[in-house]
């Protein structure tokens, strides 16, 4: 996977004829990256139907994020399924609309200055988020897995990965979105009840790794039983 | 995948050499993806042995489905192992038997005119509508994945998922699930007992988002204990 | 995958420099079926380690098979680790020795005159036939997909699976599964404790079949819980 | 895969300019194999995040060993992330830090004379060394899969699975490692508690094959329900 680069390079040139634009470079090199993880994520399962969406951001000021369209299979996404959007969710480049949850992942890159924004809907999340919802989320600790979430040095480590109650009310949800990133600093993901998991990274590179490190940990749990003591 | 149309464009030449059959891109292009769709879901595992079969829409009037012929591998099927057949399940282009369960498909095809009709039988149906049986069938419920449902837009939305005794008579079981696609408006599948899944949907795209959704669910139910106590 | 013809058709001038072998070309389609079947049993976990073995009758008068070396990766066979093997286990081409197991394959091709003989060893065969083996075997009744074996025609009918205890002594093993074979005839396969699955068919096509559909069935069984209840 | 041969082969014009370094073709055909071995196992979701690091001794006097640099995704491992250690684990050829764990790998290589040292990161190595924790490790028995293990001729083997106590210091855990190689002689392999495997082999096909063995077996008992139990 080829580096994601954060910083915009805007030419003077193609900033005249539309300025809300970033580096086509930029741009195509996420939507390249991003197409090659919803194959992966696709065939372990994690994004069936069209659930799941994906986000790189591509410039920070102003703020601008390649994000999958609505309603896609993404074991198939091509390049042009993708759009470019604003920080009020404008589409300023592509066709079709952003992703039903796009203000989520901008609360997300807002909120935790992420770089990348992964949102898959395993069966594991859907599972452990039913079951641990009442108690407003799940305790991982002890797992040498926990030590590739950035920032974590030993196993001994406690991860609160939060449940938020799932809602189609976007703005709503982005609201306690922001507020749970504000009041739990030092997470690296949550769930939304029987929806899925959100987690982020610096880069791609590092949101990827996030998702496999946290859907390996709920499969654990699974496994291990924890879905039905809970 | 390429759309599927759904309307027959008959030339006046091709009519005159022989009239049922209907425009040959509209078959083959759903052919091709009936072959992608094979090879997807037997690597999945949801139609080992020779199970599954798959069908589309490829004319109204008169209808037309192209057909997998019977007792095949689905994830190595070749264009030439479909047929397409008429509203009596004659066979009008290809070699070969239709599917045993070609008239459960016209039933399907008829009863809520759906332009492609897919039937997996994969280990989370068959132990699901084991267990369940004695229930009538399946609900779902609070599920994010469920909006992904042609016509769903709320997660709180209640999936019944009928369950239907197996049967080796087609006539009668076709017409037990006439009767259900009657009597329970608004599903998108149900289950034959111990046998496995049929959705479907107003294309093959749909009709294959609805596998993975309904599939999906079905592995959430039985990892979450749903089967052992039932 | 080809057809795998089970006649030989020796030429007299081959005949005349190594009289056991059979013709080159039916024995190296069976084992290029073979290697494929190899894979994509691999790919599912079926055949781990250097675990299964796969044999091929390429001949009936005098019978010939082809099978695989012992202790090899499944996953990556090669022609060349191929044998052929005459009625008593010797190698009339290739080199290396047989399966261990090479009396069991030919126990089976001769007691049920079989053109093919699979023997996978899958996580759910190991877990079931463990919990079932004070039992004498399992018992397969009203799933659809007993359809898939070879004459049977309904899913009301009951496959009784028998297990068989492990041995390390090929010939006391071997003349267990003759007596087997002998006492419940129309059987379609059975396991070895804690050990694996064989199955068989007419030719490889069938044999892959009966593959898929009894580790689909012993895996619906674990996954119903039958080995917790056992 | 191509034999990974253990012995150097240093020409004197290439030790006169850098005396640490082993015969390029050595190295480099470990390091093909080993990129080999890292899809297979991401595939298998054994070293999801940046889990599981690989070894292979590339010479004995002096001690070199090609080992995965520390912190990358192993399913798309490049040769240039790897790096030729020595003894001492400082890097001879190559950029980049050695895996944390590098001196494990040492103490396998010299504990028990290994040509290849393999680390996996499995769900069901994580469960089961967190379920029999306590009870110091797992006990193998009865299986015919341990007939792939290295010098084990029956099924009647008992194979004990140590399982250590995990952490972040590697000169104490490397200790512990060592100490458990040589007061349990003949093991295959063992456990960090909560954080995966390690087998090895002569060779790297020796040391696949006994993570697919061992794996294989853990995900068996998982599936019996041996971590509930436990």
């Amino acid at each position: 996977m080829k580096n994601t680069k954060t910083r915009s390079r805007p030419s003077s040139a193609r900033r005249g004829i539309r300025t809300a634009r970033t580096d086509s470079h930029t741009y195509s090199d996420a939507v390249a990256d991003l197409v090659e993880i919803g194959k992966g994520f696709y065939a372990r399962g994690w994004v069936l139907g069209t659930s799941g969406n994906f986000s790189a951001v591509i410039s920070r000021e102003p703020l601008r994020l390649a994000i999958t369209s609505t309603g896609l299979d993404k074991g198939s996404l091509a390049p042009q399924q993708f759009l470019e959007m604003d920080e009020a969710a404008n589409v300023v480049r592509g066709d079709g609309r952003p992703s039903a949850e796009a203000l989520l992942h901008l609360a997300i890159a807002r909120g935790v200055d992420a770089g990348a924004v992964l949102h898959t809907h395993s069966v594991w999340s859907t599972v452990l988020s039913g079951s641990h919802a009442s108690q407003g989320g799940i305790a991982l600790e002890g797992f040498e897995m926990l030590k590739g979430l950035e920032g974590v040095r030993t196993h001994k480590h406690r991860e609160w990965l939060p449940i938020l109650e799932n809602s189609q009310d976007m703005i709503e949800l982005g609201e306690r979105v922001s507020k749970t990133l504000r009041d739990t600093p030092g997470i690296h993901g949550f769930l939304l009840k029987e929806h899925g998991l959100y987690t982020w990274g610096a880069g791609l590179q590092e949101a990827k790794r996030h998702v496999e490190i946290l859907e390996f940990l709920m499969e654990v749990l699974v496994r291990s039983g924890a879905a039905q003591s809970a």
